[in-house]
């Protein structure tokens, strides 16, 4: 096992699990000369941070981040940035009796298959509290972006089936309730079902939809280290995504050429397009549109109903989850998408420095 | 720009453009001793190849795959196994009226942004003729795979807004029509759709599905480098994708938990589920059930009808696309869908090897 | 800049500075099951640990291991291990005064005109402290392999221009002196040396060898990642070493072919040698005897004479150095360039999991 | 095995055998713009190629390089740069002789060992010929290089035990003479020497230095990826290397710190220094002197003279090389060292754009 690294350039290594001492992350390759301080990466974590609405687990986390290596007079140096929360919160009593108990839509059976041991303790590696060291990672790359005009926001379009109508969107309310929607009459009725669902003891899924806008076009790499397919494969890696797509994504398939191409034009001698279906991307590069990604997200499998399924003697047995769970994954999940889109198109913009000798020669000669 | 490789362990790393001499692919880490010669990779190629039927670009080319190396004796010997098929077929005259504008939903505009120049004949890099070396790596992988009872096999459901009827499916008959359709009917109705598209001068979009079945549980590696993250990945890197989903996909945001989760029994000491919503991938790792992935692939933006657009000079103007192009991507790509997935199995199959020191011991011992 | 990560499948990425908060290693891909705790690190960081000898540096830090992830009642998940240290005998008032100007021998010039700043704080991430974090992940790899049969160990054999005699030569006195120098005669030999050396305020340098028993043949993957060549680049990198040898190393240049050969012969049914010129490594692959690597380390840069300079506006100044410094690393880098040796060799014996078919079913199936 | 693949930003992945079809190289991530045509590569593959001197083997191949992809009207597009030699001078059948047989300071046995089969004809992937694809991806560093004004020179400085005499050091010699030293008189000497050791079936070894001219300072990553652990790697990666050593080497070792350190001084206001024991790298960074990398490279183990071995049914046995075999391998060695420096430094180069925020404003804003 080796997937904990993710990046060429900007490279974000995180660690810890759900019931260790601490959880962290280390940031390398971020340029040197960056303004950067535990208050930059704080808001992100706390955007995340568990046990704050009625909406998340009641295990509360302080999830307080320190910067212990990297940044010297406040601002980055080139080197590692080492970033740390501790666990506080943790109670592994909790899991003991599901120990052995394979939870359906968890990773209990296939992890056990493939380690031969399996830290029951929370779901260890596999626990959403993996997440924290994302968040870290895409805080950094975030500030780093901004200092090149480049903007990352994410929310929930849909949350326990019920969608937010564009007309009402706003996005500063997705400060205002803990589903992170921007759309305040949306929030009320999916509140309201999620209620209803939480209840009765049952989870819900959702859409997240991140944006990222501002990034200039060129940035990407041809063939397989495209925008849009690292951006899928970053969001995909978040526990619960089931699916992804860009722009106009799965309705592109039932479109026409002539109605899906994006036409260009030119604006006080900037091109730009007359619609983006695209979302962004043209042959996995960015077109200088706004990047537009959106990612279904599974309902929590830990619900409160009894379940069947096998343990790891190979009896069948039927049990109900204890323990604390968000009735919903997707609303915390949002502030994931965005740091690992940051942390995306952070080292595909670190990647194209190179991609011709004029370039090259600006910097190096 | 060094976006050309795939893979950790079996890693692909592919070359060549439109119009260009010729395009191949290198396999490195592909174990010693598997049974491989240019006949196992000749039928993937075929699948691809365009030029031979009413769908495809009248751009007729051989395609006839030679293995240059990594080979001895029947078997491949460990070392990296080079192949390639020539160019014979481009007309890079038709291009030349085009030099300069940005065709709306292709790498023009953007590319020529990166890179300062760009190789207008036929999109020289970002060209569909770029995905022939991932299916030669495909076929490789496969060919591996093989022999540990992997199969994987992909096939379009839905072509020009037809849906197949999952009562109708056939997988037999994904041979006979060139749409790779498994459902006669479903075929005909869309073929008589494209047809209509073509005498408009339009195109069409589609959606692919790929089955993995034989997985063994445990494939796939925490947090980044989850199968259904780098799945994700490897198909989203094929031009013109634009979703893509495992399992119940969007349809999971809308579920609840308790409908969602896939209960395990045992049958015949194994463990099995009642259902396979999670699409055969649960924490990020395969857990024994077929493995179902679904891509919307946008329709084909080269249309023969008026566009509007901008040139490299900012000037604004209508063109009309000549050159070859196929009525929808989704066909053929269904093939390179299947070899991306290949890919992704076998480079995860051997990552896996060193997850427990048990196994370790196990060869190295 | 992304350098602080070593290894493709056992990776060891290293974050911290001289005079930050803590130093410490996430090591990624260590397969689960491996039995660990911080006792096994610790002996390893006493090893390096400065203060406790009349020749390292004054600086005396407990450099007490933690090890945070990874562990589960006393055995590695297969999830990264991270470890860490605090810094607490730092004191960054000694290099103030030393601020801006270029220190001969050390990164500071290049450095600056790299980054644009500088950390002059005791050398930031150029300092020697940053081989802590190596030392962490060398135990684990240390660990892992002696569950395989393989055991690793360094010392000096030349230290302060005092040659060892290989006649003398005794790994448990290793033990007993400062110097880590198999030879006690050579030992008392150098250190009068290092003391007079000392009291002129000069310093000296060394050659450390490192030795890697029990490990099998065939270890070691061809072309770019050989044995040898991947050995030779991770102790290279260990700040201060000028010159990397296996086996015959230099005296192999002025040898004839036959003589230089090693013949195999049988023992006991065991494929072995008559002698090991080739110093454990043919064609890149371990071939079953010893791994025999010899490193030359350069003298502490840091001396306490005046030295003519430049600093950072560009104007000739001489100094004298202040803080606290070891008069030879070749000693404590012993210990370092084992810990490399061992991610080397860990990594790749994990990478030769895949090598062929064979050995895939093994654990496949 | 996935060890044919070397740099980070600019990668070359080599492939081919000594009895197969052809052999080339894939370069990618170099930067579009640069010119490039076949004929800045071939001077590169004539200083290696085999057959054209007393002193290399008998086997003549024409090795013309083909470019087939990566350039479109004489300069590069940013896609990979495949190239390829055609082997048209291999005779198999003399080495079916030693089919089996374990021939000593080859990789016969280990590679066995490894891959379960072996490619005897010619040591297959373990064949010098390898080194071709080196070179071709070298000779495009070089020509990128250029553009930055920096130059790269190898040649050899000790031969079958005969070293130049550095007061007769000519670089336009090493056009002259087969063995490319820099010394007529002592080539005449090695020459003399050698044919002395091809008298008796023997073979020599010799000392190959490359010199790195006009790099500025700060190339290099810290830590693992110091300019000169790479250098380290690359040239101990190819075959026959058994030690390198950068600037004062051994020598180091023996030298005291105040002597050993390079002073700054200004000279018309550029940094430069007393003396270069450093070697051009100091902290692991290029400090803007000339970089002097040597190394150690074994006898040729193909002498024609009896050895006693073992054969892989565990028989002892005495055999006698055939086929054609250089009897010094420095002399060709020498443009692969050349080669394997000049990629390092472009990958290195490329990876130093993103070393601080200014630079990546530079080019990004």
């Amino acid at each position: 096992m080796a997937g904990s690294t993710f990046g060429k350039i900007f490279r974000v290594t995180t660690w810890g699990e759900s019931h260790g001492a601490a959880t962290g992350a280390v940031v390398d390759g971020c340029p040197a000369g960056v303004t950067l301080c535990a208050a930059d990466v704080q808001p992100y974590m706390d955007r995340r941070r568990p046990g704050f609405s009625e909406f998340t687990s009641g295990r509360a986390e302080p999830d307080a981040v320190e910067i212990l290596s990297g940044v010297c007079d406040g601002r980055t140096t080139g080197a590692p940035i080492s970033m740390i929360i501790k666990n506080t919160g943790q109670n592994s009593g909790e899991y003991d009796k599901l120990k052995g108990v394979y939870r359906p839509g968890h990773a209990d059976y296939a992890a056990t298959q493939k380690y031969g041991i399996y830290d029951h303790r929370g779901g260890g590696r596999f626990s959403g509290r993996e997440t924290a060291g994302r968040v870290m990672g895409g805080a950094v790359a975030s500030k780093f972006l901004a200092e090149l005009g480049v903007k990352i926001r994410a929310y929930t379009v849909m949350v326990a089936g019920v969608h937010i109508d564009k007309a009402n969107f706003d996005l500063n309310e997705t400060k205002n309730n803990p589903l992170y929607m921007p759309d305040k009459k949306a929030y009320e009725k999916a509140a309201a079902r999620l209620r209803e669902l939480m209840s009765e003891g049952d989870s819900a899924g959702g859409i997240i939809e991140c944006v990222v806008s501002g990034l200039k076009p060129g940035v990407g790499e041809p063939v397989f280290d495209k925008l849009d397919a690292l951006l899928s494969s970053a969001v995909f890696s978040i526990g619960g995504v089931k699916g992804v797509e860009i722009g106009s994504g799965f309705a592109a398939a039932a479109a026409t050429g002539i109605t899906h191409n994006d036409g260009y034009y030119t604006d006080n001698k900037k091109v730009v397009k007359y619609s983006n279906n695209a979302g962004g991307v043209t042959g996995g590069l960015s077109d200088g549109a706004d990047i537009i990604i959106r990612a279904a997200v599974k309902p929590t499998p830990s619900v409160f109903l009894p379940q069947r399924t096998v343990n790891d003697s190979g009896g069948e047995t039927t049990f109900v989850t204890g323990g604390r769970h968000d009735p919903v994954i997707a609303a915390r999940a949002a502030v994931v998408a965005e740091c690992m889109a940051a942390i995306v198109v952070a080292d595909l913009v670190l990647q194209g420095l190179s991609s011709n000798i004029e370039n090259v020669k600006k910097i190096y000669l």
